[in-house]
């Protein structure tokens, strides 16, 4: 273990659900943001797997720079439509040819981007409402090497990961009811758009929770539709955070509007992409899906890097990786926070600092847990391969 | 008559049919500059469409000016692929408002533009293979009147329009060798893309007919199967040409192919714009599908433009109809050539010159036609709105 | 002379001086296709300078095809300013890497462009007015070949090349009045911009010259100093017409002007680029600097194309040359036309037609001159490379 | 005071500089995140500056999205060159009519752009090297409204910040070690690019400072007088590092060069976007500057962002005022948090939350500071609006 020089000790803070007051945030799949993240991890997906599929490993490439420009639409009740499209550029680095063959990284680019719009903002007419652009250029010279010897890849960076389970209750609610909204709520209610931005607030044992949600145009045919789908919401919201917490929760959804004004969250696709927000990559949630000033953050943008050799996209997945088996394997953990430094040139399953921090539950030591800690680390590190693997396969979610 | 100017007069020059050497190229459908046309004409008309359907009227709007940057590809036996995108601008003005009413024209022009390519070189996957991309910005103020009243428009500009006919045997061997083989061969060969280009050049009575016929990959397995694909178009158009000549006639197909050094016109999508060919709009075809340098041509780019009030694409296409009616109508004509010239501020419907020259069949004085020739001219003018409905309806080619 | 194919016969048709209408057209520097094909041959220019600099040998490139999408302004007296850039989209393909020597092919072009900008639009501030962009490709592998062995490079399509000389009248006129206008009268008359267009058209003895002239806002503090302006320019280009011609002319300046609705042709730049009027290349002006429809025409895009190999480029430059000469050097010639085609694979000295028309003044027969005018043929065509040189050099105008 | 929710309460965690691990980092300004930080935020002054002087008020707009697509470089010793330009798309909303009157804002930001790169990347020929391009659409309507009346804004969104005082050791050096490189030693050693990265890691009383400097190829004429170089940077910043602490510090320069494969940080233009690095707003430093995950962090983009009403950009900003005037002004604290959380449609003056946690110097009880420090803070806040004017006069960074 001390190869890996990992170290146990206390909690230099209270666990976050013992502190005063906890701001946490999630932007929803549908947010320009979060849109520009999940395009450049799909696009890096995309591009893993073709470069297994045609020269049996994995290239170098980093694509971690989507950037989105907002269009713009008329919305209108029973539906509207885009007037000006949104433009997307993807950008990043993949190498297009490996001893003597050609990689289309542009047109793979492409594809997965529209197929990851057409999955998640099915009302966005990609190709009409959005036009999709694409810059892959090379990487530097001394990033073209391969990873191809089955061996342990350097870390090319000195770089910074940070994970914590479990989540606070706050943690939950935030981000299950941004998940469960975009799932089985919108499986029955067409009417919900995917961008939906979800802020927790707790002061004490209060809890508030401001729900934006924007609402599809072609299923609301009226105010009283929309302030049905509001309501509608604002009642599975309150009903959810009660599975996760037994403090006071105050649901608030789409605060913004101004019924007076005729000022409503009304889109027709979904997203506020549509009209005059702008969007990049690793400007939201971090890998855990949150955004938590609570707790200590990489800003390291996950999305799109490369799952072989990117050191700070590896180091923040594997590190919320560990946090969480940590929990699930070990009693008496009230909160848990690890981090791995990686040095410059040296193995990345040998991180230069691996310290985990352990808040325990009364009656639960710090060194009672240590040593148990302390495998599981080890363990997970050795296996850091796995982690690729399944940031590859989709395994793993990245925002 | 008279205030339409109309002037009927000997040719002062040879029958095309009758010059020592004759020159006529048409690029087909799938070359780079034709699909910036198809492009730019298929915009103006879902736009035309779009104005009646939305305001009942057209607006103005000009968008003749798409611009094609080639993409690369690795065509390979039994199908090869793109390696880098296409990419396509439409570039041009089109009037986004009216009276509170927002027009999308830049989702208007994309889907359009997009549904053209597919129709036309289905073989391009647009989304992945072609980045489509579009600045449509609004014309200057005093173009953005609106020509609703019923009456005919003012020409804008002082402009110049040529319509010849009949077609020389030439001229008809090489239109038709384009759309025959873009239309019943390909039908029946599917090895054969849209990206056709035929040269024609008489000398006296030898007419030697080449043809670059870009292949498509998935359709030919082998060398021998490209040969025999060579050979078949070449034996088609040979026969072809047969339809439209007594004089000898030497066909030749992808003579730039070296097959020593392996390099044949073989291509994934049917199109060289797929590798290295750019593009853009009015750089081939006229009007009337060729191009013709022993006839007078206009400089006019008239697909794109708008068909109710641009003088230049209206005389030009108003030219060809009208030389094609007197050629239809009235006997004894061996070449005829209509000249329309507008003036600034004067209705588009009275030309400030409107010549036709004409050269008659032995027998046929100038005389014997004249009054029939200008009766023809005087009502097809009075009848040009006839030109723009038939061109917003795709019912006239510009290229 | 027989192995170059050389025939010198009679004009099939009235020398243009001769003809009853004459229309000639002449775009000039400022107006956006000009300026598009001003950009494409100071960027070919530039880019065989730097491949002979670099590499002892200009390398395959053709940079035909700058696409210019208008931008918006807010022109007013005493000076106004640009609201929305001018977009330029650089397209082509240049040879980025010969033997290991990398060619900064974009950088090269960017350089160029805004160079060539800054000479002939100054008000235009290229970087806040202009947005210069750029695509240069690979071109076709079969077209990377270099020409590097002292020899005649093979023609590598069928195309074809047109010129003639001397100019009509009318041809001097228009060609004179933007060049001198644009020239000593805007030196002394600042307010005079740079895009001018102007438009001849002759009836028999009456020559009709209409321009149209963007006036500087800078320059002009009222609607009087407008007025004088247009009426300087209308002396001026009188006064100029009568050095070419005894003929009857009349002079129109900015005829779509509109005092009372305060419509005028008034612009910040000198420009309509700045407003509304999209540009792209070989939409304008034929290699001599005009658009004569009573002429026969090549639709080749000179102005971009590489002048070592592209035989459209050299036979359209070449064929005006010889016209010029001919004239220049054997008396006795009202009219003449040279045309060149080309024939795929050989020499590109070597055409597959290289026929002169000539029309003789009263007196000279076409046999009194035959033996002269071919000697001169055969010269020229012999002396190719020096056309190429002289494109290179930018001592050879080709709009 | 009670009105502004002000809380003091004792810090929940160690003061920074007591905790056993801490890593600090900078991208200096030459990196390309901050590149686009620093044009987003220049284009912001801009914007700001124009609306002010053309209609006297401030006006929506948002430009914190530029994306920068990295170029490609040979640099050589005494000398290199840029390739592939690199490509910087300015990326916002701004409003570009108020009243009748015309905001050029695009051309105002491609200005302020160049300006900027011209001032901290002077060895990058903007234009030649850079492509700069804009796309500046209008905001959504609800937020076009304008900000003259001279009342407080409302929060328009429920955000957050957060700020710290003093700096730990660590901060100090990392700040101060790019700021001072990239200021006097600079401008006495011109081989030193603006492309500064600097990394602290503190373990216990150990500080390790890893510095990754783009040299400059011009100033360099060999190996020697790069490790020159790499030796002169070392030696300074160990030496400036002793200005802040009195801990073992060890300082290490460019550490992933290797001098036996010839892999160095040369560079042509001092930044690392010329050769593979892309960039974009909000991924780097935090509103003071720094990257600091043992302290909590904003997620929120704070340069390019409207500081009139945009909140998460005053309250990061105005927090880290409050922390360092609570720290200038009252003796005996060790470290502080400022934390700012606003509530939709309240004053921006008025957070929701206004937390201040105190870590005293020992001998100092939190109660006997309380008073003051909350004192400060709500002065600070009375005195917003004065944030607002310092970030429009450039008086405040942002990164």
């Amino acid at each position: 273990m001390t190869e890996r020089n990992i170290r146990v000790e206390a909690l230099d803070r209270p666990a976050v659900d013992d502190q005063t007051v906890e701001i946490v945030e999630r932007k929803g799949i549908g947010h320009p943001d979060s849109l520009c993240d999940g395009i450049a991890e799909s696009v890096s997906r995309a591009l893993a797997a073709a470069y297994l599929d045609r020269v049996g490993t994995i290239l170098h490439y980093n694509t971690d720079e989507t950037q989105l420009v907002a269009g713009n639409a008329a919305p209108a009740f029973g539906g509207g439509e885009m007037i000006e499209p949104i433009y997307i550029l993807i950008v990043g680095r993949a190498t297009s040819e490996y001893q003597g063959t050609k990689i289309p990284t542009e047109p793979i680019a492409l594809r997965a981007a529209r197929q990851y719009l057409d999955a998640h903002v099915p009302h966005l007419d990609v190709g009409t409402d959005v036009i999709l652009d694409a810059k892959l250029g090379e990487g530097s010279g001394d990033l073209q090497d391969v990873f191809d010897d089955g061996s342990v890849p350097m870390a090319n960076d000195t770089s910074f990961g940070v994970g914590h389970a479990p989540l606070s209750e706050t943690e939950e609610i935030v981000l299950n009811t941004e998940r469960r909204l975009n799932g089985e709520y919108a499986a029955d209610n067409p009417e919900l758009g995917a961008d939906i931005k979800v802020m927790g607030k707790r002061e004490g044992d209060r809890i508030d929770v401001t729900v934006a949600a924007a609402m599809i145009d072609a299923h609301i045919e009226s105010l009283d539709a929309y302030t049905d789908a509001v309501d509608g919401v604002r009642e599975y919201v309150t009903d959810l955070a009660r599975e996760y917490t037994d403090r006071e929760v105050e649901v608030r959804v789409n605060t913004a509007d101004d019924y007076d004004e005729g000022s409503i969250y009304l889109t027709t696709t979904g997203t506020s992409a549509e009209q005059g927000d702008d969007g990049s990559v690793g400007r939201g949630n971090r890998a855990n899906g949150l955004i938590t000033p609570n707790r200590s953050m990489s800003m390291e943008a996950t999305s799109g890097k490369n799952p072989v050799n990117h050191i700070g996209k590896l180091y923040n997945l594997l590190s919320t990786e560990i946090a969480e088996s940590v929990v699930g394997e070990v009693d008496g953990i009230r909160d848990l926070r690890v981090r791995l430094v990686s040095r410059i040139g040296q193995p990345v399953d040998q991180p230069h600092v691996a310290d985990v921090h352990v808040s325990t539950e009364s009656g639960v030591a710090v060194g009672d847990v240590e040593s148990e800690v302390g495998r599981i680390v080890d363990r997970e590190l050795a296996d850091l391969s796995d982690v690729t693997r399944r940031a590859v396969d989709g395994e793993i979610t990245t925002f």
